[in-house]
């Protein structure tokens, strides 16, 4: 049975697959409903692929959770993104006097018959002003605990190798 | 033909037929999409209403617009409320030096041959810390312009009169 992880973001995809080769890249477009519960935002995603298509598939949500803003942005960091940007966003944390946040990787798996499990991984760290440059939205403002340089300033391996996404996918390769 | 206002909301539905009493209402469970922009959100819920009933339909969104947020919190609104509420709102504004915002309806009239045609109502007006009681989510942080009451302190009748709510709907009944 094939696993297809759906996404149209080749950046993602690769990042995946150096975790986990197995994995197959599918693009699919499908509806992103609105919440701050990403585990919903997912299980809606994968009923509807699995609505029209059949098979085994992994949707995933990484987003970022700042402490003070009790759940925002989370699974809604696109528009935050489009709206405000990285200075936006690290004014919004200042002005909430919080530094800490979490980047927050779930990965939702849906077996054939439509059953679904949850993966998380998490790194913890905090809010800085914009350093570095990424193709990654909010890298440059995220700094993970114990480093010295946001995720933006690292080299993609060294990023890969703590990340929220590595964690994650780990953890589904452990249980499948 | 009949027109059928789809809401949950006994609150709107009943402010709505103040309005324009031919309409009428039905509770069906549309998915909201995520996105900055009320039109695609609306159209993708007339979209989903009419792949499961026949008929005339109207869905509106009514979102706050704080105008240094350039576009936030929008029809995202109802999670800002969720996780730092009208304090936090408040908050966000002053972090952003923007008091200014508007207060936004967007009707979608979605035809029987799936046509939709859109109609707007703006009040403009300032974000200002909490004044006033409302079952109307984010009234007590809404002043509009020319007064010194907040959308919460006005009585029920005060602010139907004024409101984006019924500037929309008096467009859409001109025009149908």
């Amino acid at each position: 049975m094939k696993l297809y992880f759906i996404t149209g973001n080749k950046n993602k995809l690769e990042e995946v697959q150096s975790i986990f080769p197995e994995i197959e890249g599918i693009d699919i477009d499908l509806p992103e409903i609105q919440s701050l519960d990403a585990q919903e935002v997912i299980r809606e995603k994968l009923r509807a692929a699995q609505e029209k298509h059949i098979g085994e598939f992994i949707v995933e949500d990484t987003s970022l959770y700042i402490s003070g803003l009790h759940g925002l942005p989370g699974p809604l960091i696109k528009w935050f993104m489009d709206s405000i940007g990285n200075n936006g966003i690290a004014k919004m944390a200042a002005a909430f006097n919080s530094q800490s946040a979490e980047a927050k990787t779930i990965i939702g798996h849906a077996k054939e018959d439509g059953s679904v499990n949850f993966y998380e991984g998490v790194v913890k760290g905090k809010i800085v002003i914009p350093k570095g440059e990424s193709e990654f939205g909010w890298d440059p403002i995220f700094m993970p605990d114990g480093y010295t340089q946001t995720f933006a300033e690292m080299t993609r391996e060294e990023k890969v190798n703590i990340s929220m996404r590595r964690i994650a996918f780990e953890k589904l390769r452990e249980n499948i």
